[in-house]
């Protein structure tokens, strides 16, 4: 039995319960600043009011001021945090883990560095504390509640470290939560960031098909398949020019395939592709939390840093160009097709 | 104005002649035995009755029996035949095409040489006339009836004269029509045949679903795109097996996409992994032609001899292995998720 604290009793960060609970481990929830509620009733009957689900017996809560005494002694600690929670980890909590023990990352996205550069959260978090702590990550497709309910997932983790890896996969796969391994953090990262803007960007083409035939219709699914494809050829693309290896597109393109479903970057995708522009999507999405468009954002910046630099052709990546034109001004949707044709030779 | 003949007047093959007359060329369509009477009605008012569409006007209809006469003075020949007719086209046709005119097959499939060997289409025809015809192929994805809605459809075509290809794509290629070209017709055509088997296995995840919570549940999305996953993965590892590129995989994976989505194999797939053996599936589905046991078979095969040979690691493809069990026998499912764990090192 071993000691496996999360931090972060969101419900990405709380669902890593299920498997560490039965797996038999000792299992410390504790809840950022914004969970106090969430802490609260699950100390009561158990229940977790976000995922809307009990979690299994057995499980410790705390609220966010336990975090330094109950993260001694642990095995694994397990990162729950979202990518807006980033900074206040880096600088109210790193401090606090104790060296030696590993943390597992539920986050993705891309941090931008400024300048143009962008790298992993793992790699953020590493630099940051001097490599004093070793930073691994999950990637691949994972919808929380499915994972609560026991449902077969098919994940991959990353760090640079074998040993660490095959030590947190020991202790956290079980029957249903099935567990890849790899040391290729830059694709395995940049593969689950970059990820949500591709959803996006097929999930126009069911919005293209209703502005013509009328909301609900029969999705478009060449269109939405040929979107698809062209997504794979422009992940590779860039994920090959940020140092990581296309071995572990398989999960950026399951993770996709996934997203492409359910989710908020799917509705920002549809409502685009039914001619509105990216200001009258928010207007009408408003309160809703967009992890895409920041990562747009940053790696649109370093592409074009890489660009200048003569280390990135813009026009390999013609739909991603598209989608930051979106993103950043009043355009409405015309999808580039003809501009996909010529890009076979990037393959 | 090119002349651009399609022999079989099938869905997929009539369907060719909506980007072949948007561009304005001299379009002939010649039925098979088997389209007598679809060649009749679309002579009366241009109404397909298998696609339950107008095909555009200006087309000239003949039955077979003029296959030779009109074949005469083309620039281009499709041969819109399915995997069945590929021994009547090898005998009866081939012979008829003058030499100097290229043949675009839209036939997906392997053709299985016994001994454990298999080859494209592509490759079978141009052996069986000695080179005398160049022939190319299509794949990627594509549902007739959408394009014949003439929305977008971004496809592959592959050769291996990239001259033929560049004619060919300039003939057809329109502003719906989205052609790319490609001389790995190895890895294009492998692609195109085995996502077949694949579909079935992403689709035995809905089966699995419902067997647990009913039918019409909610998908279990985690669970498909970890087969969705998994998939890529092993498609990967036969291509390059079979000499292809992996470069391609991206038509055989959006193809794949669109392929879990609709038709038949879907339907098997689900109907297996709701705990079907084969053959309770086959009398379900009584009269139904499903292309993808014949491609299961044929690899199978050649899987394998190569392994005998020591060439091939049948651990490292354990998704197409179940289906393969489950297609020969009277197995149920029961998929393998955990030895999908270990494929990682193949990637």
């Amino acid at each position: 039995m071993a000691k496996i604290t999360i931090i972060g009793a969101g419900v990405m960060g709380s669902t890593i319960t299920f498997p560490a609970c039965d797996n038999g481990h000792d299992v410390h929830l504790i809840g950022t600043l914004y969970d106090r509620e969430i802490i609260e009733r699950l100390r009561k009957d158990n229940f977790h009011i976000a995922l809307k689900k009990y979690l299994p017996d057995g499980i410790s809560y705390y609220q966010t001021e336990d975090t330094e005494e109950i993260l001694k002694g642990s095995d694994l600690i397990v990162a729950g945090i979202s990518s807006f929670g980033v900074e206040w980890f880096l600088n109210d909590i790193i401090k606090l883990i104790p060296s030696g023990i590993p943390v597992l990352l539920v986050t993705k996205g891309l941090k931008s560095l400024g300048n143009g550069e962008v790298c992993s959260f793992v790699d953020y978090f590493t630099d940051a504390c001097d490599k004093r702590i070793e930073f691994c990550a999950i990637g691949g497709p994972c919808i929380s509640y499915e994972l609560a309910a026991r449902h077969n997932t098919f994940i991959g983790i990353c760090g640079y470290n074998n040993e660490t890896l095959q030590k947190i996969k020991s202790l956290l796969n079980t029957s249903y939560y099935h567990i890849s391994t790899t040391t290729d953090v830059g694709g395995l990262e940049l593969a689950s960031a970059i990820k949500n803007i591709y959803a996006l960007a097929v999930a126009m083409s069911t919005g293209v098909a209703e502005a013509a035939e009328g909301i609900g219709c029969r999705p478009h699914y060449n269109a939405q398949s040929g979107l698809f494809a062209q997504s794979i050829r422009e992940m590779k693309i860039i994920i090959k020019s940020f140092g990581g290896s296309s071995d572990n597109l398989v999960y950026g393109v399951s993770d996709l395939y996934i997203t492409v479903e359910s989710g908020r970057n799917r509705e920002v995708g549809v409502l685009l592709g039914r001619g509105h522009t990216i200001d009258e999507v928010l207007e009408k999405l408003k309160g809703m939390t967009l992890e895409s468009t920041s990562a747009v954002k940053a790696l649109s910046e370093a592409i074009y840093e890489k660009h200048k630099k003569g280390e990135f052709d813009l026009e390999s990546v013609p739909l991603f160009m598209h989608v930051n034109e979106l993103m950043s001004g009043k355009k409405t949707v015309d999808i580039p097709w003809d501009k996909f044709e010529g890009c076979y030779n990037y393959d």
